[in-house]
């Protein structure tokens, strides 16, 4: 029960069908609208800044209800579905949608060679790799239970967020200003700050196994979450849509693996659906729309911004959930907050004296 | 007995005799250093950096060691002095300090009117300011313990980082790069992070007077601190150890009458010593050169270097316990002395960029 919140916790950020959704994005932004920048100028650099703020503020909102939705479902007690089938669910809908946005490209634009749903193996060969990489991690969250706890694993979730920067660095090869770097070792500081709660000094009895296994976790996610946008950008004039259905449809091949190795007796014995509740759908399509919110801030952004958007939004829930569920804010929620809002701030300074 | 703790602790920042050394300093290094630099050039830039930064070591060295002695003075039990009476020889050493220099600088140099210890009551009468406003927020310090306990009062006075902050922007007009205020929040957010224990949250509740008497105890205090820099700096040609002189005379004479609110009874009836071990003498010793430590990092520096020392060295003196003492540090101390010394980096970057 304990891994299937932390997993739930982790549905946007970790599970293979989110984080391939990281691959849409840039495919148009990176060559074709520069290439439009250089005639049109300003007022296109202006309405770029315009849809990057919208698609961030939007993913930001999406992951805050998003954990909101959980919170409200465990206090509801609806607790009893497969994870596994639900997470193979929000997949099949990303697929749906992917393939409904380009039935409409299809019928308003015709079919090009940058948009045609047929592959070549050379493209397709690396799509399932990021999908992969997640699979190896959800399966070592098994394992890291034998020595870590699970307040003590939401604290060392963190590292994340160090290991997406320092990747971001060594394989997309862009450059953070210094002020940036700092600005990427507070926020991870802040958020584990904000999360801190009496037992998390457990943490610090880590065995040796345990942090070797939090890094390699931490270096997992953080490379599927590069190497999607590393994918991306090789095929800037590629259809992004294209370029998702196929992720889409790596996502729900490894999705139904998961479910054969953790779910498959309930769900031969209880059925598929069983345990689903408006709450449950609720959570898929907002998971879905999360997806896809996460493939915008890849198209107009990067990681770095995705990092700082689940951040944020990790703070909002918890304001929120003041409100909604009586929620009591600890101090070092506060203390971790401002050391996050400075992080932004900083991070935003940074890029401009660069 | 919490409110001598407290007071104990506070002692280097917040009694009179301490920050009234703040004056100390600048004298020099206000109008002559800077006409011999435009003359010696960069070799004289190199000197003063090197002064600062053997000062500022300095002053964090004997800040640290000054709660070390206080931990290992309240282990042994060795708590039954006075306090005021500590202080006001700490007050009496410091004056000695400085009569011992002035008579070393009267005997090679011969006495001068920057160094003649007469003056007029025009230059001393803003002296005893400081002294009166750190009198007013000690006997305030005792009403606040209505409202918080004691492990609150010492986050609460982590607010005089930032009236520190304000004050030195405000009263001597000196610009912070966005950066630095940048990092200036977060060392405020970071000094209470590593300080957070179990019991911190109930600072949550304080009541709005506990508030209010905190955030006016926090502006007395950066104020005196911030006005002692900005009358030392107004007679930059005036012999540092004269100022100090006197300013520790108005110390003595302000730790006398707190000696007489707080202590009368006592030193009458046990006598002025009682109570007095070799610690106590180490700790008044230490006291007074922590102070002098202050004077120097006043003079070469200014009060946001104090402010940085004095966090820095709090990070320090928990380092030093673990083996000292056996102390634990939790994930809290941790990811707060991260946020400082990010803190500590970006203050230095921001300067050079500004």
């Amino acid at each position: 029960m304990e891994y299937r919140k932390i997993k739930d916790q982790d549905e946007n950020e970790d599970l293979p069908g989110d984080d391939i959704e990281n691959l849409r994005g840039r495919a148009i932004s990176g060559v074709s609208v520069s290439k439009v920048a250089t005639l049109g100028g300003s007022s296109i650099d202006k309405s770029k800044w315009k849809r990057k703020s919208i698609v961030t503020l939007a993913l930001t909102v999406l992951t805050s209800s998003q954990a909101i939705l959980i919170v409200w479902s465990k206090r509801a007690g609806k607790y009893e579905y497969s994870v596994t089938t639900a997470n193979f669910l929000v997949e099949t809908l990303k697929c749906a949608l992917s393939l409904a946005a380009l039935a409409r490209i299809w019928r308003n634009e015709g079919v090009t060679d940058d948009n045609r749903l047929s592959t070549t193996l050379d493209e397709v060969s690396v799509y399932p790799i990021p999908a992969a990489l997640y699979l190896v991690k959800n399966l070592l969250q098994y394992y890291i239970f034998a020595y870590v706890d699970a307040p003590g694993y939401q604290i060392l979730k963190n590292l994340n967020i160090i290991s997406t920067g320092v990747l971001y660095r060594i394989i997309l090869k862009k450059k953070l200003s210094e002020i940036q770097w700092a600005a990427f070792i507070i926020l991870c500081a802040g958020c584990t700050t904000a999360q801190l709660n009496p037992s998390s000094d457990r943490v610090l009895q880590t065995p040796f196994q345990g942090w070797v296994m939090a890094i390699v976790m931490a270096l997992l996610s953080g490379f599927a979450g590069v190497y999607t946008e590393a994918i991306i950008k090789k095929r800037p004039s590629r259809n992004i849509n294209v370029q998702n259905f196929w992720l889409y449809v790596f996502g729900m091949a490894f999705n139904a693996v998961a479910i054969l190795i953790q779910d498959f007796d309930a769900v031969v014995n209880k059925g598929f659906f069983h345990g689903y509740s408006l709450i449950t759908t609720l959570m898929i399509v907002n998971h879905a729309l999360s997806g896809i919110a996460v493939s915008m801030v890849m198209k107009y952004a990067d990681n770095i911004v995705k990092v700082y958007s689940t951040s944020v939004a990790m703070l909002l829930t918890a304001f929120v959930s003041v409100f909604l569920f009586g929620f009591h804010l600890s101090l070092a929620f506060f203390l971790g907050s401002i050391v996050v809002s400075v992080s932004v701030y900083l991070h935003s300074i940074g890029k401009v004296q660069r």
